[in-house]
C-alpha cells in the first residue's frame, strides 16, 4: 500500500522527467489524466519550449488544459504526425501491458498513441501489477444497442458494469459512446482478450494497450526508472 | 449483366417471400436499402402480421418508413431480442460471406444481427459473387483522427476513399461515424480481413459480414430461391 503523499510525489518526478524527452518544434499528442495534468503544468514552465509544440490532445479536458496553458492544440489531420506522445496508465503487468481508460479517454488515446513514432508513459509504482485486472476494463462500446453488445460481451468476463456519472446519467465518452468497466477472469489470457473483444459488432476499443510502450517511465525506491523493454521489468 | 426492369421484379419477389419467415408477435431486425423497402411496402399490406410485431430498426431511415406504414418502432433494449432479422446484401460469394453498408448502415445491420436469432438476407441475381471486392467494403471509422486510422489500413487495400455525400459534405453514419470505401486486394482473405480491420484503434467496423446467414432467399431463373448453407449455392 502506497501513501497519496507518495504518490503524488510520484506522479510530479514522472511528470519532470517526461520533460527531457521533448524537443523543439515536435508534434505532441497529449494524454489524459492526473499524471498528464502535472506534466502540462510542468511543461508550462518551459515557454520556449512549448510555444514551438504543436500538440494533438487525447481529450477534450486536456485540450482545455493545454489551450488554458497558452499551448497550441492542433486536430488529428492528415498533414500532421505525432513524433511522441505522453500518456499515464492505470496499470502495467511484467509484459508491459497495460489498462487504460480509467478517465474515459482510452479510445483518443489508443488513435493517437497507434499513429505516434514514439510512445512515453508514465507510472507511479502504484500502477505496477503482476497481472491486469485489479482495475476494471473499460471496453467502449456503441450507444445504439449497447445492452445487447455488453451482453455479447460479458461471458468473457467476471461482470460488466454501464459506466455512470455520480449524477445518475450515462457516461459518454468524447467520441459520444458509452463506456463498461469489466472485471477480467483471474486466468484470462489479456493479449487474445482485446482482439477478441475488437471482432464484437458494437465494441469500438478496449482499454488494453498491449504492445503500445516505447518507454516506460515509472519509479523505484523513490526514484525515476527508465524501462525500454520487458528484460527491465524489475515488479 | 441483368436489366434493371429483371432487378426490380426480383427484389420485389425476395420482398414478398421474406415475408413468410413472419410470426405473430416476433421481435424483427428490420434492415436497410432498397430490397427492404419493398419489404416494408409488402408487409404493410398485412395489418394483423405487422400490428403485433416490435420492430427494431437498422438505420433511422428504415426506422421512419416503418412508422411511416404505422408498425410499432422499438429501442434494442435489454428486455427484448431480436427473433429474425430481415436484410439485404450487396454481394454475396460461395461461402456465404457477404459485402454490406453500401447505403451507410452496416454498423446498426452488424449489432442488430448479431443478436438475432434468425438471420433472413435477401439478394437478387446481380449480388451473386465468385468473390467478394467488385463492391468496395465500406469501413466505419470513428470521426476523431480518421484520416490517420484510414491511412493505418490503407495498406490492407488497394485503394481507400472517404465517402461523401453528393452535396461535397463528408458523410455521417447514424452513429455520427464517418466511411471509408475499401477497394478490396485481388488475392485478399476476406474472413481474417474483418478481424484485423477490426483491431486497428479508431476502426468501428467493417462491411464484411462473414458466417450471419442462416437463409439466404435469392433468385435463379427468375424464381426465388432459398440457400441455408454453402452446400446449396449454385453460382
Amino acid at each position: 500500500m502506497m501513501y497519496q503523499k507518495d504518490q503524488d510525489k510520484q506522479k510530479s518526478l514522472l511528470a519532470k522527467s517526461a520533460i527531457d524527452y521533448l524537443e523543439k518544434g515536435m508534434v505532441l499528442g497529449l494524454g489524459t489524466g492526473s499524471t498528464i495534468d502535472l506534466f502540462i503544468s510542468e511543461l508550462s514552465k518551459f515557454e520556449n519550449l512549448f510555444s514551438s509544440l504543436k500538440i494533438v490532445a487525447t481529450s477534450k479536458v486536456s485540450a482545455k488544459k493545454a489551450i488554458d496553458n497558452r499551448m497550441n492544440v492542433v486536430g488529428p489531420d492528415k498533414c500532421i504526425e505525432p513524433d511522441i506522445c505522453i500518456d499515464g496508465a492505470d496499470e502495467v503487468d511484467r509484459s508491459l501491458s497495460m489498462i487504460k481508460g480509467g478517465g474515459g479517454a482510452l479510445l483518443w488515446e489508443k488513435i493517437i498513441a497507434y499513429r505516434a513514432s514514439k510512445r512515453i508513459y508514465l507510472a507511479d509504482e502504484s500502477k505496477q501489477v503482476a497481472r491486469l485486472g485489479a482495475f476494471p476494463l473499460p471496453v467502449e462500446i456503441i450507444e445504439y444497442g449497447h445492452e445487447w453488445t455488453a451482453a455479447a460481451i460479458e461471458p468473457l468476463f467476471k461482470s460488466v458494469q454501464l459506466r455512470k456519472e455520480t449524477t445518475g446519467n450515462i457516461f459518454k465518452t468524447d467520441s459520444n459512446n458509452v463506456i463498461y468497466d469489466c472485471f477480467i477472469k483471474d486466468e484470462e489470457d489479456t493479449a487474445n482478450l482485446d482482439f477478441n473483444l475488437s471482432a464484437v459488432p458494437g465494441v469500438v476499443t478496449s482499454g488494453l494497450f498491449c504492445s503500445f510502450i516505447d518507454v516506460l517511465l515509472t519509479c523505484r525506491d523513490g526514484e525515476v526508472a527508465e524501462i525500454t523493454g520487458k528484460e527491465n521489468v524489475f515488479w
